[in-house]
C-alpha cells in the first residue's frame, strides 16, 4: 500500500462480517427460540435504551471534525453485532437461561443485550479514532463478558478501554493530534447525542429494576433519583467547566461528558438511594469529580502514562462509577444491620476488585493482539480521519 | 420568467394549499367524528410511527448538499396533507368504516393514515429534487390509494415513484447532476433520519398486527424478528458496500439505504416468520440484494432506461419488498396444508401482480400530467437546489 | 476587561450555580419526599414532554449561525435549574400539595415542573442572544410563577419575555444585527428542534387532561385535535410564508415558528373542542395570524416600539394563545347555559387580564434589574455570538 493511503480493509471486514453473521445465524437456528408467552411490559424501556445505544452513543461519537461518519457508522455496526453476540453469550453462560438447551428471547434478554452493547461501546470510546473497524470488532468480542450489573457495565467498560488504549499508544501521534478537533456543527451533533443519552438515562437505570413486595415504588424512586441527579450534574458541569477555564469560558466537550456522570454514579448506587437529596448530592459530587478530572487528569494521563483516552471514558464512566460504588457501600452500611452489612461490604469490595482486575488484565492482554499486522491498523496520520474508511465521491472539494 | 430564476410558485402553492385545506375542513365538518369510547392502547406505536414519518423520512431526505431545506420542509408539508387526505379516503372507500355515514377517528385510523403517508413519501423519494411542491402534491394525491398491507405500501410506493420518475426524465440533466452531492454534515443529517427509521421500524411493522387466540405472541414475534433482521442488515450493508468499492471504502449513501432493507423485507413476510433465524436470514438476503442493487442497478437504470431514482427507492423498497413476498409465499407453502396453500399462493400472486400493474399504469399516467406548464416545473439547472423555493436572506454569502 | 473580549463570567456563574444548587439540595433535604405509592401511568407523557423541553426548545434555539452552542447549552442549563426550582415552588405555593409540611414528588409534579420550565424558556426566547447566562438565570427566577394552565404558560411567558426584551433594548444594536443570521446547516438543526416540538405536542397538551366520568375520551379528543390542528398549521404556515414573499419563496424561520402556533392555540381552547373540524379551523386561523404577524409585525415592533424579539415569541405564543382564548370563550358561551356562561366569561376575561397585567408589570420591573453591572452584560458586538461564552480551542480557524 502506498504511504498516502490507509490500508484497504476490503479483504478483511466483509470476510469477518460475513463469517460472523453466518455463525450467528447457524447458532440461532439451533439454540434460540422466541418466548411466545412473554408480555410486552418492558417495551417502552427497551425502546428508550435502543434509542440511547444507537442514537445517543452514535452521535456523541461524532464530535471529531473529520470522524463523524466513522463515529456514527461504526457505532451502529458494532452495536448491531454486539446485540446478536450478547443474546447468544448471555444464553450460553447463564445456566438459568437455558430451557432444555434453548435460549429464549424476551424483552428482558433484549435489554440485557443492549446493556452489554453499551459496555462494549464505552470501551470503544477510549480507542475511538485510533483503530479500524476490524480491530474494533476484535476488541469488542473480547470485552463482551457478561454484564450483570450497571456498575460492572461502566467500570469494566471504561477500565478495559483505557488499558487497550494504553497498549495501543502510538509513539508517532503527537500528544495533540492535528485532526482531533471539533467545530460548531460537530459540537451540535455531539450535543444532540449527549441529550439523547441524558434524556433517556432514567429508563436506562430503571429498566432492570423490579418492584419488590417489601419495597414498593423502587422503580419510580430510581427514575426520580436519576432525573434529579442528572439535572444537578448539568448545572455543576457547566459551572466547573467555566471555573477551570482561564478566560471564564465553557468547553462544549467537557459539558458533553460531565453532564452524564450524574447518571453513571446514581446508576451504581441507586438501589440504596431513597430520598431525592441523596440522589442530588451524588450527582453533584460525580459531576464535580468528572469535570475536574476532565480538565486536569486527561492531559496528565496522556503525558505521564502515555495513555490517550479519546472520549475520556475514565472520567465519564470509571470515576463516577467508583464514586457511586462508594456511595452504595456507605448507604448500605449506614442502613443495614451489622452482620448483613459486613457481609455486604465484603461481597461488594470483592466485586469491584475482581471487576477492576479482570478489566485491567483483559485490556492489557487484548491490546497486543489487535496490533498484529493481519488487522491492518491505519497509519498514524490517518487517525481520526474518515477518509481511511469512507468514500466521498460527491464531496464538494473546495470546502 | 428570467432564465436565471426558477418560476415563482407564489400564485400556485398558496392557492392549492388554501383550497385543499378548505375542502378538507368542510369534509371533516360533515363526515368525521372522534370515536369517544376508544382507548389509547395503540398510542405508543402511533407516536413511534409519527416520529418515523416526520423525523425519519424528513431527515433521510436531507442528504443532498443543496436540498436540505426542501427535503425536510416538503416532507412535513406532504405528510401533513397526506394524513388529512388519508383519513377521508380510508373512511370513504372502506365501507366497514362508515358508521351511519360517519367516519370515526381512532388510533387505528390515525396509524393507517400515517402508513398511507409513508407510501406517498416512498413514491416521492424517486422524484426527489426534480419536481416542485405543487407537482409533489399532485403526484401524491394520485398515489394515495388505499394501503391495506405493508407489502402494498413498499412495492406500490416504490414502483409508482420509479414510473413517475421515468416519465419525468429530463434530457437536459446530465447523468450525474452537478448539484446531486453530499458532504460530511448532510451525511450526518441523513444518518440521523436513517437511524430514526431504523430504530422505530419494529413499531412500524408491528402496529397493525393483532394477537389472535390461536397464535399468541404474534406481535412480540414480529418485534423481535424485525429487530434481528435490521441488526443483520446493518452488518451486511456495510460489508457489501466495502466489498464493491475499488478502494475498499464504505459509502454513506449505500449504508443509509441498505440498512433499512431488512425491515422492508421482514415487514412483508412477518406473519409467517416464527423463528429468529428465519428473520435474520431474510434480513441477510435483503440487505445483500439491496446493497448490490445500489452499486450496480442504480447506474444501469439511469443509462439503460433513462430513469433517475434519487433516493434509490427501487432498491430500498421494491426489491426487498418482493423478496419478502417470495419468503412469505415459500414459508406459507411449506407450513400449510395443500389445499389452503394453493389458494393462498394464487391469491398472493394475484395481489402482487395487481399491485405491480396498478403502480406501473398509474405511475405512467401520472407522469405526463405533472409535466404540463400550469404546475411550473423548475428548470434543469435548478434541480436539487433549495434556492428555487427558499429564501436565504441572512445566509452567509462567503460560505 | 479589554474591549475586544466579553466580560468573563468566571467569578459570577459558577458562584451563583454553586450557591443555588446548595440551597436546592438543602431545601430538598428538609421538604421533599418521593411519593412511594404513586404509579407510573403518566410516564410516557412525561418522557415526551422531557424530550420537548430539552431537545425541542434546545435545538429550536440553535438557528442563529454563531449562537448554536449557547442556544442548546444554556437551554439545558436553565431547564435543569427550572425543574428543581419548580418542584420547590409548586410545593410551597400550592397548599394542597403539602402533606404534613412535605412536598411529594410524583409524575404529576414532575410534569408540572417541566411545564413551568417551558414557560420560562418561552420568555427566554424573546431575549435570546442578548443576555448572558447569569442574567438568564435571574430573569428566569422572576418569571417562574405558578403555571396552572397552558394558556397562562404561553401568554404569560411570551408577554413577560417581550417586556424584558423591550426594557433591555440596546441603542447600540442596529435593527438587523450582523450576527443574527442563519445558514443551511443551522436551519436544519432548528428544523430538527421544531419537529421534536411539533411531533410531541399532542402529549404536551394532553398530559394534564384527565378523563371525567361525564366526559369520556376527553384525553383522546385533545390528542386528535392537537394533531389535526398542527397538520393544518404546517400547510398554512408554508403557504402564507410563500405568499408574503416577493419572489414566492418560503422562509425557513417563518416555517419553524408558525407551524407550532396551531398547537399553542388548540392547547388553550382544547377543553371546549369536541369535533375535529373546530380543531382544524383553530389551527388554520392560528397559523394564518402567526405567519402574517411574523412577516409584518416583527419588524414593525422593532422599529416602532424598539422591541427586539429574537425568537418572535409574541407571534408564536402570545397571539395564538390569545386566539385560543377567544375560541374557548366563544365555544363555551355557545354551548353552556346562560348563567354558567356569564360566570365563565367573567372569570375567563379576568384570568387573561390578570395574566397580561402581571406579565407586563413583572417584565418591565425585571428588565432594569438585569441591566445592573453586577451581572456583567456582554457588549453589543458580542451579542448573538458563542465566543463570549464558549471556548473553541480546537476550532478549525480557516473555516
Amino acid at each position: 500500500t502506498a504511504p498516502g493511503y490507509a490500508p484497504s480493509l476490503r479483504s478483511r471486514l466483509p470476510l469477518v462480517a460475513f463469517l460472523l453473521e453466518t455463525i450467528f445465524i447457524l447458532l440461532f437456528v439451533f439454540f434460540v427460540k422466541i418466548e411466545h408467552n412473554g408480555n410486552a411490559f418492558l417495551s417502552t424501556e427497551f425502546q428508550d435504551i435502543h434509542v440511547m445505544i444507537f442514537m445517543g452513543f452514535g452521535f456523541l461519537a461524532t464530535f471529531l471534525l473529520r470522524y463523524g461518519f466513522s463515529g456514527s457508522g461504526f457505532n451502529v455496526l458494532l452495536a448491531a453485532m454486539a446485540i446478536q453476540w450478547a443474546v447468544l453469550m448471555n444464553g450460553f453462560l447463564l445456566p438459568q437461561r437455558h430451557h432444555k438447551r434453548e435460549i429464549h428471547i424476551s424483552m428482558k434478554s433484549m435489554i440485557e443485550a443492549e446493556l452489554c452493547a453499551a459496555s462494549a461501546l464505552v470501551a470503544m470510546g477510549a480507542v475511538h479514532g485510533k483503530t479500524n473497524p476490524v480491530q474494533y470488532k476484535f476488541i469488542f468480542k473480547i470485552s463482551h463478558i457478561l454484564i450483570s450489573s450497571i456498575m460492572l457495565l461502566h467500570v469494566f467498560g471504561a477500565l478495559f478501554g483505557v488499558m487497550v488504549s494504553w497498549v495501543l499508544y502510538r509513539e508517532g501521534i503527537e500528544p495533540v493530534h492535528e485532526k482531533e478537533k471539533t467545530d460548531r456543527k460537530t459540537g451540535l451533533f455531539a450535543m444532540f447525542g449527549t441529550l439523547f443519552l441524558w434524556m433517556f438515562w432514567p429508563s436506562f437505570n430503571s429498566a432492570m429494576v423490579r418492584d419488590h413486595k417489601w419495597e414498593r415504588g423502587l422503580k419510580l424512586t430510581v427514575i426520580y433519583g436519576t432525573y434529579l441527579s442528572l439535572a444537578v450534574s448539568v448545572v455543576m458541569a457547566m459551572s466547573v467547566s467555566m471555573l477551570t477555564s482561564a478566560k471564564g469560558k465553557m468547553n462544549m466537550v467537557h459539558l458533553q461528558s460531565s453532564t452524564l456522570s450524574g447518571g453513571v454514579a446514581i446508576g451504581v448506587a441507586m438501589t440504596a438511594v431513597h430520598t431525592p437529596w441523596i440522589a442530588m448530592t451524588i450527582g453533584f459530587c460525580a459531576s464535580l469529580l468528572s469535570a475536574l478530572g476532565f480538565c486536569y487528569m486527561k492531559n496528565h494521563m496522556l503525558f505521564a502514562f502515555e495513555c490517550h483516552d479519546t472520549c475520556s471514558v475514565l472520567n465519564v464512566h470509571a470515576v463516577p462509577g467508583i464514586l457511586g460504588w462508594f456511595a452504595l457501600l456507605f448507604l448500605r452500611l449506614a442502613s443495614d444491620e451489622s452482620t448483613i452489612a459486613v457481609q455486604f461490604a465484603v461481597y461488594h469490595i470483592c466485586v469491584l476488585l475482581i471487576t477492576a482486575c479482570m478489566s485491567l488484565v483483559m485490556g492489557t492482554a487484548t491490546g497486543p493482539t489487535t496490533l498484529i499486522h493481519i488487522w491492518r491498523p491505519q497509519q498514524d496520520r490517518k487517525c481520526f480521519d474518515d477518509q481511511a474508511f469512507w468514500e466521498f465521491p460527491n464531496l464538494v472539494v473546495q470546502k
